[in-house]
């Protein structure tokens, strides 16, 4: 691949790390294609040096150390990447580590608490606690003063769950969630395989916050159910949104996540850091479950 | 029956008038129970004059002209009511049109803005234009200056509603809604039967509201519609709401809503005024269809 170049109110990084998302296996098996502009190779977020600065970029200099929200080519040697989607590296944080942050914080962040609207005392339930997504969840939920629940697969995954905050472990090959009481937030990547279940599991006044179909698109929605419970159903993603959403949501991110990284509150959660060469080993890890937190590719890394 | 008395935080009203609801007849139909609490006969609204007050009541007075939002109980000579659902007669609307007034108020904006936060320049469906909450609704979005559209059964309940403000008429006997563009908030009283449509027919970051299940209560969602739309599905009800919560949208519309009613720019919508008598007779014309706006239910009224 060619280099990338910094166009208006981009900066040129030189990526030290990315990681990987389950977008990203969707993307390589053709299922989720790269929205408009977007390199056509992988990889969400990356970490490293910002190297060079286009035209109309402020607030940041060649040599910063940095992460950053792509729309895609994060598995790479250098990205473009607009100034507006830049986050400092939280102090106390590696900067390869920090390639793991930016996805899951403005992922979270953006459908929990900027949509969803959890309040500290409400109950929360995740999901997938042991994937990146999940264990984010569980610390900034934790964090906040919610009543945190989460699915996993394994009891290993359970107990390192609870060790991030969350309360209730629930073992999703042995147990049925909706036994577990009502949620008033529930962040969800299975989609319709769990839609009704979902609903039956909210309170009232409960949303529900679809970030994945790892469990299909259509499902049957209950409607008089969801309004006994004057409850809602959200769907979101975060790659397809204008570039001014996104970078609303980093700025949100960076003023209420980071302060609680660089207090050791919530910390980034690395399963395990590949070379970049191994990614395809990477994607077969994350595709049997078989990852705690986030898979880092690293440049220059040698095993 | 017995006469209420005025429990605690209560007022005594006579009732002057009342209003018929689509809930009233699904309540008589068995589907619908009332509220712990509630009277066992319908009635969700009402106008008249207070006749006593219980203990800790503030802000009103023996003589004053009100209306209310009941929990049910309207059909009736005397209602008990909490005084924070209490509202006062609009300045120039008569005593009578005020039943008219807060179900549809309520429900209006407390889903339309409260809840889909409908902005200025947004496009704005609602379904069934020429009932009591297509009418309030046209109006009230139109106020806001959202672009609005609605479905009709007849052209003479188009004109009508193209009166009263909405810029889009759309006969469902013979057009489709999703042939009209797409709207960024849709209030839907028709649940499962317009689901799918309602879905396709929202803008990116859209936001549907379910408020009835005229059509049915389950139906197949796309979520990965959804998701590409980053949209919401909420379904609610006025009703069966926590005291506090409908005391908060009362409040609400006393702010936003009667302004516009008493500058003249919104008003009640009465397709006729039967005496209370003609309760049957009138739940029949609404299950027709033949109404335009509100049916009035009138004590001491002779035709």
């Amino acid at each position: 691949m060619p280099d990338p170049t910094a166009g208006q109110g981009e900066v040129l990084v030189r990526v030290t790390a990315s990681a990987v998302n389950r977008a990203d296996i969707m993307q390589r098996m053709g299922f989720y294609p790269p929205p408009e502009g977007a390199p056509e190779y992988p990889g969400l977020e990356i970490a490293g040096t910002i190297i060079a600065l286009g035209p109309e970029v402020t607030g940041w200099n060649v040599g910063d150390e940095v992460c950053a929200l792509l729309g895609g080519g994060g598995y790479a040697e250098q990205v473009a990447v607009h100034h507006s989607l830049l986050l400092p590296v939280p102090k106390g944080v590696e900067l390869r580590d920090a390639a793991a942050l930016p996805e899951v914080a403005c992922t979270v962040w953006s459908n929990v608490f900027m949509l969803a609207g959890l309040k500290k005392g409400e109950r929360f339930l995740v999901h997938g606690g042991g994937s990146g997504i999940g264990t984010m969840a569980v610390q900034l939920a934790h964090a906040h003063g919610a009543r945190v629940a989460c699915t996993v697969g394994t009891e290993e995954k359970a107990e390192r769950c609870r060790e991030l905050g969350a309360d209730v472990r629930i073992n999703y090959r042995t147990e049925d969630f909706v036994e577990f009481g009502q949620f008033d937030v529930i962040l969800d990547n299975m989609g319709a395989k769990y839609l009704d279940r979902n609903v039956t599991a909210l309170t009232n006044g409960g949303r529900l916050v679809v970030i994945g179909l790892q469990g299909g698109a259509r499902a049957e929605l209950d409607l008089g159910r969801l309004l006994m419970k004057r409850a809602s159903v959200h769907a979101t993603s975060l790659r397809a949104r204008p570039l001014q959403e996104r970078a609303a949501i980093v700025a949100s991110v960076r003023e209420n996540v980071w302060p609680l990284i660089e207090s050791g509150e919530v910390r980034p959660i690395v399963d395990r850091v590949l070379p970049m060469e191994k990614a395809a080993e990477a994607h077969q890890i994350m595709e049997n479950s078989g990852h705690f937190g986030k898979i880092i590719l690293e440049n220059g890394h040698h095993e």
